[in-house]
C-alpha cells in the first residue's frame, strides 16, 4: 500500500464523475466540540397505528395501505415530479429553465414496522430487489421516463420523516446532474478503451485487496479508492451489467446478500441503526443500448466517529471540494473486522 | 414573470457551473414529520473563559490569543491542509491521487463572543472584509498557493463547533470542485462574448427587478435564478472584478453594508440566529490576468420552514441533483419584507 496515502493530505479522483476528494488523513486527532446528533436505539413495535405506512393504516390523501406481507409500492402523495405537469421551456437570456415531469414512488421493505434492511435476511431482501426490477421495468417501458433513480434515506439525521423501513424511486424525463456526469465518463473509457470503465476498476480492486469489504459469486462491497463520507460503500456487480434488470434471480439473492452483509456490519460499527442515504445508479432508460453503463449501488453514511458525531459537508466542501478525514483503508479495515 | 415557473416542477440551470437544480414549487404543502433541529436563542455572554477564540485565552497548543480589539487572524491548529506536506503523484491504474499542500486559517470577527455578523455594523464588518483582503493578498503572493477560499460556517447545525463570530480561509496549489466549474463556465462565456457571464446575467436582473433583494451604489444582493438552498442568496459586485483586492475601502464598506443588511434580514426571518455557509468565489491566485472571473459572496442557509425544520440534501439531491420546494422568487418577497 501507498504509505503516501495515509500520511499525507492528498486529493483522489473519482474517476466515475471526474470530480476529486480532499483527504487530509492528519486531521482525524481533531478534537469534537460542535453539534451532537441525537441517537434513537428505542425498540419501534412491529406496528405503529400512527404510521401512514404501516400495512391497514390511512395515508394523508385518504387511501388504505392493502395488508401486505412484503413489499408495498404506491405513488408519492407529495411527489417532487408529476406526470401530469405542464411541459414547457424558459430561455430568457442567461436564465434558462424547462419542466421536469416524471413519476415519484415509495416503497415499503417489510410491514414490519420495527425493522430494517439490516435486520431482514437475504431471502427477504431479494424480494425487495425484485420490487425495484419490476418497478424499473415498468417505467422504462413509459416513453416520458428517461432516468429512474432508486434510493432509500435511512434515519432522522438523513432527513427520514419516517422509521418505517422504506425507499423511494423518482424518476424523470432528463438526466440528473450527477447521473449525466457519470454517463459522460463511462462512454469516454468505453469509446476509449472498449471495456467497462467501473468493471476495469474492479478489476485492479479485486488484485490489490486493499479496500474490499465482502464479495460472493457475482458481487463486490468496496469502499471506492475516491470515498466522500467516512463510511462510504459501493455495491458492484463482477458481470458488465447496465442496469439491474440484467440480473437473474440468483444473483438477486446474491445481491440481497451483499445488501445484508454490509448494512449489519454498518450497525454494528457504532453500535447504533446506521444512518445513510443509499442509491443505485444505472443506465438511463432513453431505449438506447447504453452499453458504456455499469450499474452499482452506493452507500453514503454521514457518521463519522460514534452514533452521535456526524461529518459536516458544509463551508469548505460545499464551495471547494468534499473533504474526509479518515481513509477509504482504514475505513476498510474497521468495516473487514466487524463481518 | 413567468407564472408556470411557478406552478409547474421544473429545472432551472445555474450558468456558473453548469449543473441544474429541479423546482417542485406544489411541494411546499407537504407535512413535516421528521427530525427537529435544536435552536439556541440563549443570549451568550461577551466573554467565555472555556472558548478558544475569545481574547486573552489559551489554545489547545498551548499558544495565547492576543488582547485583540477586532479582527484576529491564526493559522488552524488542526488544518485540513498543510504548507510543509510531502509533494506526490500516484498514477496506478484507474487510481489518481496527487499531494495537495496548502494553508488554513481561522478569522475571528469580533473579541465580542455573543456577537455574529448580523450584531455587527457595516463599519465593524470593513474591518472584517479588510482583513480578507490582507489576507488574500499574502497568499495570492506565495507561488505555491492558486486558489483561496474564504468561507464561514455559523451555527451548530452548518458543523460550526464553536459559536465565537469566526470565519476560515483555505488556500491550495489546485483549483477544488465548484471553482474548476465556475473557472471554465465563465472563460467559455468571456471567449465567446467578450464580456463577464455575471456582469451580463445581473444587469439583466436588475431589468427585471424580480429577485433582488437589495443594492447600494457598489453591490446588489439577490437570489439567483437557479438558487439550490431555501433562502440562498448571492452577494455581487456591480463592477467587473476579479477578485476583492479590486474593492476600493469605500466599496469595501458598501460589501459591508451589503453583508449587514442580509444577515439581518435572515435572523428576522425565522426569529433566530440564522445558520448559513457563506464563502467568496473568485479568480485563482495563479498568476494569470483571469479577465473572466467576477467575483461573488454566496451564502446557503439550511433552514426551510422555522428556526428547526431545514432542508435536507439527501438521498435523491446526493444521487440525483439539488432540488427545492419554494421557488427563489417566493424566497426573495420573503426576504424583502423584513429589510
Ligand atoms: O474546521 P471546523 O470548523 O472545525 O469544521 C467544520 O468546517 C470544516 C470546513 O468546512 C469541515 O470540514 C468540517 O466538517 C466542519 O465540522
Ligand atoms: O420524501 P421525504 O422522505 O419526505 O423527504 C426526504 O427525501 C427527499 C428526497 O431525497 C428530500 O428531497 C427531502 O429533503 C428529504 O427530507
Amino acid at each position: 500500500m501507498n504509505t503516501d496515502l495515509q500520511d499525507y493530505s492528498h486529493k483522489r479522483l473519482n474517476i466515475l464523475t471526474g470530480e476529486w476528494v480532499l483527504v487530509s488523513p492528519h486531521r482525524a486527532k481533531r478534537p469534537w466540540q460542535g453539534q451532537n446528533e441525537a441517537v434513537s436505539n428505542e425498540k419501534r413495535p412491529t406496528y405503529d397505528e400512527t404510521c401512514y405506512l404501516c400495512a391497514g393504516n390511512t395515508r394523508i390523501n385518504g387511501e388504505v395501505n392493502p395488508n401486505y406481507e412484503d413489499v408495498f409500492v404506491f405513488t408519492n402523495d407529495f411527489a417532487a415530479l408529476q406526470s401530469d405537469s405542464k411541459t414547457f421551456l424558459v430561455e430568457d437570456g442567461l436564465m434558462k429553465a424547462q419542466s421536469e415531469t416524471g413519476i415519484c414512488k415509495v416503497i415499503c421493505f417489510s410491514p414490519d414496522h420495527s425493522k430494517s434492511l439490516a435486520h431482514m435476511n437475504p431471502n427477504e431482501i431479494q424480494k425487495v430487489v425484485f420490487a425495484w426490477q419490476k418497478e424499473f421495468k415498468l417505467l422504462a417501458e413509459n416513453p416520458d421516463i428517461n432516468y429512474v433513480q432508486i434510493f432509500e434515506n435511512k434515519g432522522a439525521v438523513m432527513g427520514c420523516s419516517n422509521p418505517h423501513p422504506h425507499g423511494q424511486i423518482w424518476s424523470q424525463s432528463t438526466l440528473p446532474n450527477e447521473v449525466d456526469k457519470k454517463n459522460t465518463q463511462q462512454a469516454k473509457y468505453y469509446k476509449a478503451n472498449k471495456s467497462s470503465l467501473l468493471g476495469d476498476y474492479l478489476a485492479q480492486e479485486l488484485e490489490k485487496n486493499e479496500r474490499i469489504i465482502f464479495q460472493n459469486n457475482d458481487f463486490v462491497v468496496l469502499v471506492p479508492f475516491w470515498a466522500i463520507w467516512p463510511f462510504e460503500a459501493m455495491i458492484v456487480p463482477k458481470a458488465v451489467q447496465a442496469n439491474i434488470l440484467a440480473m437473474s434471480d440468483e444473483q438477486a439473492l446474491n445481491f440481497a446478500e451483499a445488501i445484508s452483509v454490509l448494512t449489519k456490519a454498518y450497525d454494528k460499527l457504532f453500535n447504533t441503526s446506521f444512518p445513510y442515504s443509499s442509491g443505485i445508479h444505472q443506465a438511463p432508460t432513453d431505449g438506447e443500448a447504453n452499453g458504456h453503463w455499469h450499474w452499482h449501488m452506493s452507500f453514503y453514511p454521514p457518521l463519522l466517529r460514534s452514533a452521535t458525531v456526524k461529518k459536516f459537508m458544509v463551508g469548505y466542501e460545499m464551495f471547494g471540494s468534499p473533504q474526509r478525514d479518515i481513509t477509504a483503508e482504514t475505513a476498510v479495515k474497521m468495516l473487514r473486522e466487524l463481518l
